[in-house]
């Protein structure tokens, strides 16, 4: 890598800004939204098919995997899973390989829930791109094929061979990808020579400072069934006569938190790791502010309270200790105005974000005992059921591994500073997946600002950071085929354990030996 | 009458169902939903001119009267309401008027929500009509043009002027309906010379039997908002640091009511008027059956347990103690599958049912109070609001009237047998109000069975209720002629105080002397 390049591809990538525009704008057209496959599965192919024939446009080989699981639990058949290659041309065997994991699927989105414009219209306002999928995550998927594409015109080889896995149920659990994940990971398949992987689908903890993240919290997502009858029922004529389920599901739903946010279904608590002073010490340096987190989030102008005013609690808070969200309700009235109805089957959600060393297992069996123990409590003759949608557990990594090293040095010289290192408290349960099907390290590479709004209304990516995002991800595979030593993916010297490798901060195999250090 | 005329009369409604029917379909096939002012204000209107054209057609006079409110409180135009009038063509002047009122806007509802067929493409299927608004209200609305329609055709004169006003905001608190009802019963106005009023939009207490109702439950629909920001968050980003609105949301709907139907709000059963030994005779000899009730209403095959498991108690609950429903929440993710998103504001919709004496707004002022205290013991930081969106007090009239004479012969004369005569679960706050305003009498004549699912999914009118609903409202127009004495609208022995009016079983004007008995 010569500055010569960096000077040339920064150009390139700064002249092609309406380009990348345009293209973002025809992927948040296609509303690939995962939450309801009968509508949406042929918009998640579609958006799947075109990135296909982008990444063939640019010389790499791509394939749909038919989805490993086939169909969801209710029968609805599952994406494909997009894989593609493209190999460094010269010398291609001995060059290492990085895996590029992205998701082309979105949340649930309309304009009636309160977006300024359509959401799957992109939506260019003071140098912001509004739109579904904008920030989370088509704008850094695509990224990683502007990159090539720059190295492509701009005649220079690439530095490293890079495989990219992109996949389309990513806001829904990543259903199949588990499967894909050990399947591909055997001796020979698609993912057994990858050395390092990066994914780009979290956000900095601020507006302005770029970060690299070495932990993730886990994810328990559960539903929570009363039904009371086969159907709806009219509340003025029958109302005062039958068991109400919403009457059960409020009472269960008020059973699992207060409002100073404390979870309340016993044995929650009781596998979190303790704070050690190496941990408590990191806190203290961050770069973070309450007061301007209370602006970014919209919370300044309505409660302009948090559940706790001072940084290192709120971070606490949100990073490595677990928390408990109530999302609504399914099956009941949710319409505006008024409508006279005792739902017959009322569908809670909610879920609980998991902790190093919180196991999803243990935590379905705390919330199903507990919320049996309310409901037979409440003396009910309806029928309930607990079911848990998704579980992931959280995942803790080593921010000294040379894969986030790499990073680093990308980003300082895209942005003339060293990133912070935080933690999420989002989760992204393939993470642990492709560690512990390949031990090898997977580096989390945010280019997105805290303020993009995924998953709300308004969803935005910054120019800005789009720019600068692509920048970052080019240079970082340069950096990745400068570090020394043998191929990850090959050193035999260390082979871990699972039990090992799920050790928080576990060092990744080819990095416990000091063949790479 | 004759029996001549009542032979042909049948005869041609038997000949005519297949018009019926197609009829039928074509009002069903207008979505006019009244909850949704946004989307569907247009089609409430082409409902309305619909039937205007209808009615002109069949040589009756019609407008449609401006809607006095204007706009409701979103700031939506508000429909107009529909007023017709057919004259007795001989000697009209000395003929008494009767007012029927109906509606022709319909409850919300979509295929996704369970239906078996497209709710709104009425759908025929073992001699039942299918389809939202078939039963609720617009199958009962087009049955008086029905009726006049066979009275031209078979060039029969009408025994009474008969007088139509149809609304488009019912089932969203009828808005403008009780301005209307006040400018319109002043001297000289529409509703002046009204003598009787009669509204077919309720239902049989069973299957089988026909009924007539004296008495309904009135309503109180509340919102209760809780905001904790001004857009959604991300649960695992930021889930742990704010107050969310769900968590304070499900605390106060908890606090409400509880698992066995038991009304937490300090206060609201203060004013609910005694069981009198005479009321609670009523009771004894009334056809129904808790086991039919449960299959009626799909509770049998869940939990097939009903609040009381004897008839006398469960009619009580069902007609003259009040509840509290639990409708749902709007502004949460209330979707199929699993988002992980905080919702910044969402707002619980319930609804209690009153009986005499309760007063909506001590009824409202007993909830307000509860919720803030409640909320206060939270110590919540967000915003919380809560508003009466609709109150109506209940109705209570005296079955021997002869309104309800006439109503009950005509029902003999069709089905062979005497009505029962029944409460209603339900609210219908115009009854009150057409009362309250004209002093005239008001008589429930329902012509749907109770499991017709009004307000559900599979909302049907069976077809042998339809053809023997005309039957019975055109008989009943005769039954009316046939009545002795004055006209009451012209009566003056007795001016009854507002005070005295809302008596329970107050007499009506004309009928509290002895000029019509």
């Amino acid at each position: 890598m010569s500055d010569n390049f960096n000077s040339q591809f920064f150009q390139h990538v700064d002249a092609s800004v309406p380009q990348y525009v345009a293209e973002l704008g025809e992927a948040v057209a296609i509303p690939s939204v995962s939450a309801d496959l009968q509508t949406h599965l042929k918009d998640i192919i579609q958006m799947e098919e075109w990135t296909k024939s982008y990444i063939e446009r640019l010389g790499g080989s791509a394939e749909l995997l038919p989805n490993p699981k086939g169909v969801d639990d209710n029968g609805n058949e599952l994406p494909p899973i997009l894989l593609a290659e493209f190999k460094a041309a010269d010398n291609s065997e001995s060059k290492k390989t990085v895996c590029c994991y992205a998701h082309l699927d979105v949340q649930p989105a309309a304009k009636e829930d309160g977006w300024d414009s359509d959401p799957f219209v992109l939506t260019e306002k003071d140098d912001k791109l509004y739109g579904r999928g904008s920030t989370d995550d088509k704008g850094p998927a695509l990224s990683w094929l502007w990159v090539i594409q720059a190295h492509r015109k701009l005649g220079v080889d690439l530095p490293v061979n890079v495989k990219l896995m992109f996949e389309g149920m990513e806001e829904s659990g990543s259903e199949g990808m588990f499967e894909a994940i050990q399947i591909l990971s055997k001796e020979g398949k698609f993912l057994s020579d990858v050395d390092f992987f990066c994914i780009s689908d979290n956000y900095w903890l601020g507006a302005s400072k770029p970060c690299l993240t070495y932990g993730l919290r886990g994810l328990a997502y559960f539903s929570c069934s009363v039904q009371c009858c086969e159907q709806d029922l009219h509340s003025g004529v029958l109302g005062g006569t039958v068991h109400e389920a919403m009457t059960d599901l409020v009472q269960l739903m008020a059973s699992l938190i207060d409002s100073s946010g404390k979870i309340l279904v016993p044995g929650i608590m009781d596998d979190v790791a303790e704070v050690t002073p190496e941990e408590d010490a990191l806190y203290e340096t961050i770069d973070f502010n309450c007061e301007s987190y209370k602006k970014e989030n919209k919370v300044a102008s309505v409660s302009n309270k948090l559940m706790y005013e001072n940084e290192k609690d709120l971070l606490m808070a949100r990073w490595r200790y677990p928390t408990l969200s109530l999302h609504g309700i399914e099956g009941a009235f949710s319409g505006t105005g008024a409508k006279t109805v005792i739902p017959a089957k009322a569908i809670g959600k909610f879920s609980l974000r998991l902790v190093p060393d919180q196991d999803p297992k243990r935590i379905e069996k705390c919330v199903s005992d507990h919320l049996n123990k309310v409901f037979a409590s409440l003396g009910s003759p309806n029928k309930m059921n607990v079911t848990l949608l998704h579980g992931a557990k959280a995942w803790l990594s080593d921010p000294n591994h040379p894969n986030f090293a790499a990073a680093a040095r990308a980003t300082e010289k895209v942005y003339g500073l060293l990133p912070d290192y935080t933690r999420e408290g989002g989760s992204i349960p393939i993470t642990t997946a492709f560690e512990e099907a390949t031990q090898m390290n997977v580096c989390l590479l945010p280019v997105g600002a805290c303020d993009d709004m995924a998953h709300s209304q308004n969803e935005k990516y910054n120019k800005k950071n789009l720019v600068n995002g692509v920048k970052v991800l080019g240079l970082y595979l340069h950096e990745l085929g400068e570090l020394k030593g043998p191929k990850p993916s090959e050193c035999r010297c260390v082979e871990l354990t699972p039990e090992e490798l799920m050790e928080p901060g576990a060092f990744m195999r080819g990095f416990k030996c000091k063949c790479f250090m």
